[in-house]
């Protein structure tokens, strides 16, 4: 009985090695993947529209993309990872709940500031807002990240809330996260094929002749598309979920609480 | 000890029920979005761009956007679910089995015909094929369903394949699933996006002054997210998946395969 316990003790901690092997593996990856999303849309914007201003003119529009994509995919994305690093996995667990909730504010900000230039460039422009249905679910999918983060902070960071609550709305509140990454990414698929249809139209070259902007800016969505991907499979593989207490050789016991 | 068993059985027999009763409620919702997603987009085509033909047309395009999304929405994401049935968690699998592969390729064959026809139409007038970024994620997805299907096929249907080949491959086969259900909505809300900005420019009421038809294709593009949506909401909460043998009453014994 001894023998076994301890054989299930190293195999579970040998598994719990693989498995962090595997996670740091697809975080460098993540991580890759995620800069190229932000630097290849810079770089669009930078090369082929002219750059940046923030003047209310066709320049300011160009920190919409770079914005959007920053903030509701790549800082989103990361933010939704906090609880599957294995070093979440033991100790106290306030200190990973305000990480979570910070980089969700820093994307948050990016989301907003990205708005703040479309509204702009339109209104300056006289070009109605939120028509497209690239504009439609968009701004959907902000305000689910809106009432997301609020009723994040509001059940599992202050300390009103029984653990019973918490439990219960973990899973949604999981579901939800992915759900709203899943949004932005439709959202960013759209914003460029419909940016593309814009800028190429009444051009020498235009989109049906797959000018090199078009590969470049078509490869950058299939890049962000990777990136949801990935973030949604480290997430939902349960092998990088914080495993029963029990199983680990914890240092200090773990906080029974819902994230 | 023996009452504490029966307790258990007893709360576990009522778990299921209620979980039942649930994913009932949500199977109701999930026909009525799905039915309402294929006729608003048969009204759309049939109302405001003047039906089908099947002729190289514009009319022949008209079948595309009905048929992906019936085919890789709509059929597709039904036909995820068929292990989410309660009745599928007693008894032989094989039935259950059959009935998901054979839903797939009735999605499948109803994808195919919806490429044949823009691609005929594309032929016919002269116009170039997969360019845009929808056509780029739509292809994509298209092209790792059929893989999807493939190898689905082999390694969970035809025999050959071990029980631990198959444990290993079921979860990245329900996240593939899940994923290209994903890419499949995100490829339709480009197209709905990119099909009004075609439709609707040099008209007196062009799309950014939202007349009735961008009104009604946006709303049926808010349908197919949240019909998506609700799809990954039932394959992914625990509470509708399998049990673990040994909690149902079951009437035969369970088979211990992989799906």
């Amino acid at each position: 009985m001894g023998k076994n316990f301890s054989d299930f003790f190293l195999s579970s901690a040998c598994m719990i090695r693989m498995a962090s092997g595997w996670f740091y593996l697809s975080c460098l990856l993540l991580g890759s993947l995620g800069s190229m999303c932000i630097l290849f849309t810079i770089y669009w914007m930078q090369y082929w529209r002219d750059g940046f201003a923030w003047n209310g003119s066709i320049y300011m529009f160009n920190w919409h993309p770079v914005l959007m994509v920053a903030g509701m995919v790549v800082f989103y994305g990361g933010a939704s990872l906090v609880y599957r690093l294995p070093q979440s996995w033991v100790g106290p667990r306030l200190p990973w709940k305000l990480l979570h909730a910070a980089l969700h504010l820093m994307a948050f900000i990016l989301t907003v500031v990205g708005l703040v230039a479309v509204f702009t460039f339109h209104n300056h422009g006289g070009i109605a807002n939120l028509y497209s249905l690239h504009s439609w679910l968009g701004i959907t999918a902000v305000f689910l990240f809106a009432c997301q983060w609020c009723l994040g902070f509001a059940v599992f960071l202050l300390p009103w809330a029984s653990m019973w609550l918490r439990s219960l709305l973990k899973p949604i509140h999981v579901f939800f996260g992915a759900a709203i990454l899943s949004l932005s990414i439709a959202s960013v698929i759209s914003g460029i094929n419909e940016k593309l249809f814009f800028s190429l139209k009444n051009t020498t070259r235009p989109y049906n002749s797959l000018p090199s902007e078009a590969v470049f800016a078509n490869s950058t969505g299939m890049l962000v598309v990777a990136f949801g991907l990935l973030v949604l499979y480290i997430l939902l593989a349960s092998s990088w979920k914080r495993p029963e207490p029990g199983i680990l050789t914890s240092r200090q016991p773990l906080l029974h609480d819902g994230e």
